[in-house]
């Protein structure tokens, strides 16, 4: 597991909540919880039900009697709030805060996060013990994250400014999925405008070169693959053919 | 509330998790709550308890029989996956999809998320009906966000993307080039499929369902404007209807 920051729960009501929150770190790739004063067993039955797979992480939490203690040490401290509490004190967003503790790791220093007990948020002598408040933006008319939403949005943030672009572009199908030679699709072109000439949908000579432009344009936005520039071809010809077949079996 | 994109929950099985997923988008400022054929009653105790206080959103979501239902007038849809589906379509990160929702907002469209039942996720038909696909990049020896968590995450990219991406995502034709409602685009789904039943095309029972997905999958791709969808009616219309005509004829 990479180094991120710790994730320190003060005076945590619920044992459930340190579960919940057990999943949002591991879900983000941190492992280091600590818990100050928390007041049920943090591992009970409910707690390690709601880690749902993350119990590793509760299993390693460790136990600090005041926040001083855990965060003692640690160089660098946020202090998560949702409201204002008139300190003189920089604020950032888990998107700055996640890009400020990159840069502490990366120097070799650690780093950690605190929040309060879920009814009342952390208490001002805490917040005083952090270097920098960190506040999540959200609608003002209705601010309501539980303690491990916000535990996930702030790991969230950390994990995204460290993970290089993981995802490709595109989901891929089974086979044949590498960008097409050009070659295949205009091979495909010359069929379907083929059989649109024959069958008299391009008969309007002075919108023939326009029309066929759309139609080019729809299939090149698509970014076919081979094996769906085969199926196309299936469709174009069997459209046609079985229409010939039956009219002649009408006639 | 500003317009964002709908939220739409899939065969959900727990109607707290509606409760849950309700509160996720009112911290976001998201309002529009659709449910497909939920397991159960949505209004319950259990989920307005846990809509903690965003009850407003709860009361006014809709319910649907069908995905194709819930997403008919959209322009634009996103299925969030957690898992390669193998189907040939574009993928998102949450903070990508944020961006392009906003700049299919500020052009007057529409958009909606897809969210799959909690245990099992998306069926791949639910996957064929979006237009790109949208997984959260995290740690990839422990990805087990819940569901309201993954409607969190995107809600709160959706949120911090306060500003439209200046540039349009296309160059655009002469007319008629708003992203087209989904309605449009299953219309012509159904009107291929009914000509390619016909012919024969899908005669193998047991190949019909990922030949029609492949076939979705590539004019889902394209993102057709109302124009383009109108064409292509009249390309598998003339077709077939000059085949039969011509068979007529000769017979």
């Amino acid at each position: 597991m990479s180094a991120g920051p710790a994730i320190i729960l003060v005076r945590p009501q619920l044992s459930e909540n340190i579960g919940t929150t057990a999943r949002a770190m591991l879900n983000c790739g941190l492992s280091d919880l600590r818990l100050v004063g928390p007041r049920e067993e943090w591992l009970s039955d409910r707690a390690i039900a709601a880690a749902s797979g993350a119990d590793r992480v509760l299993m390693a939490a460790r136990c600090f009697d005041d926040t001083a203690s855990a965060v003692a040490d640690l160089n660098r401290v946020w202090a998560t709030t949702g409201r204002d509490r008139y300190m003189v004190k920089p604020v950032d967003t888990p998107r700055e805060a996640a890009a400020a503790m990159r840069t502490v790791i990366a120097e070799g220093g650690t780093c950690g996060v605190l929040f309060g007990p879920e009814r009342t948020g952390l208490e001002n002598d805490d917040v005083t013990i952090a270097d920098t408040v960190m506040t999540v933006p959200l609608n003002p008319d209705y601010c309501s994250l539980n303690l491990a939403q916000a535990v996930l949005l702030i790991s969230y943030e950390w994990y995204q400014c460290a993970a290089p672009a993981t995802l490709p572009a595109m989901t891929k199908g089974a086979d044949d999925c590498g960008p097409v030679a050009k070659e295949k699709l205009l091979t495909f072109f010359a069929h379907l405008e083929r059989e649109l000439d024959e069958c008299g949908f391009l008969r309007v000579a002075d919108k023939r070169p326009g029309m066929i432009r759309n139609i080019r344009n729809i299939f090149q936005r698509a970014h076919l693959t081979g094996q769906e520039i085969q199926t196309l071809h299936g469709v174009v010809h069997e459209l046609a053919t079985y229409r010939r077949k039956k009219g002649e079996a009408q006639g």
